[in-house]
């Protein structure tokens, strides 16, 4: 259990490297805080798994969640991280098995509107089918 | 248990205390009338919890829903009974805890559209981040 | 188990009597293929439930799930397979006391939009209410 | 909207019909006439789906609910109402793929339990495996 | 933001009045810190939200969680807390309506086996029915 | 896509490899089949994702899912395969965050059951505290 400001500086530092941005102090600074200091300074830094590993975890449980805009983020952080496209995918594939159709047609769903963005795809053609 | 059309008149009372409006037929006027039969005529109406504290119970519960068109239609509902804005926020902050961050990011993410729609706020501005 | 020829065909052919229109490859033709393998020709083909009763129970899983995109499916492949749309609405409101008034609501909302959509409403009337 | 008299007889003979069993008062009185009266009083007797229709809807919510208690109820209650144990084990198996190899896991293991149970099996020889 | 001896300290005294006892160490010794630290210390004493409205809202989300043994615990501290029975099993019946049937005969059924460890109570006679 | 026969049998093996045994026939026979079929001969043997890395994603499912028996399952398979009691342990706290402490508190309460078990605890002294 470290000093406050040592904490707020290494959640800022493991936010930077998992989504590629600093934290936006937006609408609700106080929960930003709280995400940055407990979420990323003292979870993510936790040792037994690696960054790559807990946006994994993240990855499959917000896939779970079906709340689409977290869902958008941590696509994109995946691909931050390294992650394939492919390797995405096959996470949310397998999800279909461990969460049901519903889940993974979402999720499909989503990772396909990130994908097409950054691919500066004007949609209408890529349509996803179940 | 009393005669159906006191039931019925005491929903729409306090369907009308909640909401701060009347029930509207809408296209299901049949279910409706079992949301205020039912919902507001026997439960909302029972002893030994307040009506602030049922919307409180209400809230919650929509949060872990994720379902975002009641979510916002209880932010309303407790806007109208007089809740701050402070302490919705600090309802969802909670539940990031309970039901985790997807959860409370999604319940801030509308929060934030509900807060800006009755401000007459253009949005742009106001970026909520993760 | 039979050859997965077979078996391909055989989910090709009940998820046309499903959904009323040939699987689209899309942007994840692998997926679409287990689907069509595993989910139509092996599961929806086995003993015990008609195609129907399938349908029954998939619609019930998706509203329960609150995944739109998946419950408009849903609603259109129930319409095709024959189902009254008044046999629709009455398992979402049965669901309000199955899985709670936010499922309900958010599923009688999508099954809205699908029926105005089917008759070419340009909504603005048909406002649904909680 | 009847007399509630007739709504309560009504309910308890639907509770009836499909529990094969009188409600019992048990520890919570009121909210088993709330059940006996909203539940199915009033929505099990609505039209658009059979009895047996609305047991199929109650044992996919249940199963997808993951309350055991509850699923063994419920489970019992389609026995009662004629469905066959093949029928019962079917829709599990399809929850698997609508709600995941947990949900169907869980699931069937609580079915395995309520046969035995009925078979007057001592268990310990017929162990479920995933 | 102060300082962590600080806030480890108000997480112990929280703790012990939601729970009315002291953490006890346990197997995760890490987890109980992190709890007593980030929970306690920094959310449970946040502005805008009384420790009974927290109690409120997290007896509302473990009900709906379905996590009998969490919901024991929060059973116990909502009565610690001063909550009434009455107001307990209320909640619980609410939440038949916002998170189904299934959720609040779960709920219904622990509270009753945790008010019959309180009582003394050598259980067989109080049965509870759906 | 190949012969039926050949998916069967690498089915059979991962699953070996994976629970650190064969397949039991158990009383679902043919529910039994399909998982050794297509769970395990077509989805964890598919490629971008390691079997490590699968079962990072199994056990961050059930861990959410909240089915204990399920869960035990996949703690022990998870073991078989290498994982470390820290690594799973670890897991299951990040999840505290991202599916909310009931979560947490449920998993961590089977894992220390198995852990346990494995040691031949006799339990009574190794008590799991919130």
């Amino acid at each position: 259990m470290d000093q406050p400001t040592a904490r707020q500086q290494r959640g800022e530092a493991v936010f930077q490297q998992v989504f590629g941005r600093e934290p936006r102090p937006g609408s609700y600074p106080e929960f930003l805080r709280i995400t940055v200091d407990h979420l990323f300074g003292e979870i993510w830094t936790r040792p037994h798994l690696s960054v790559e590993e807990r946006e994994l975890v993240a990855l499959t449980a917000v896939t779970l969640a079906r709340t689409d805009w977290e869902l958008r983020g941590h696509i994109g952080a995946a691909l931050h991280l390294g992650m394939s496209r492919e390797k995405i995918v096959e996470i949310i594939i397998q999800l279909a098995y461990y969460g049901g159709w519903p889940v993974a047609n979402n999720g499909l769903r989503v990772a396909q509107e990130v994908f097409a963005e950054l691919d500066g795809a004007t949609g209408g053609k890529a349509g996803h089918d179940r």
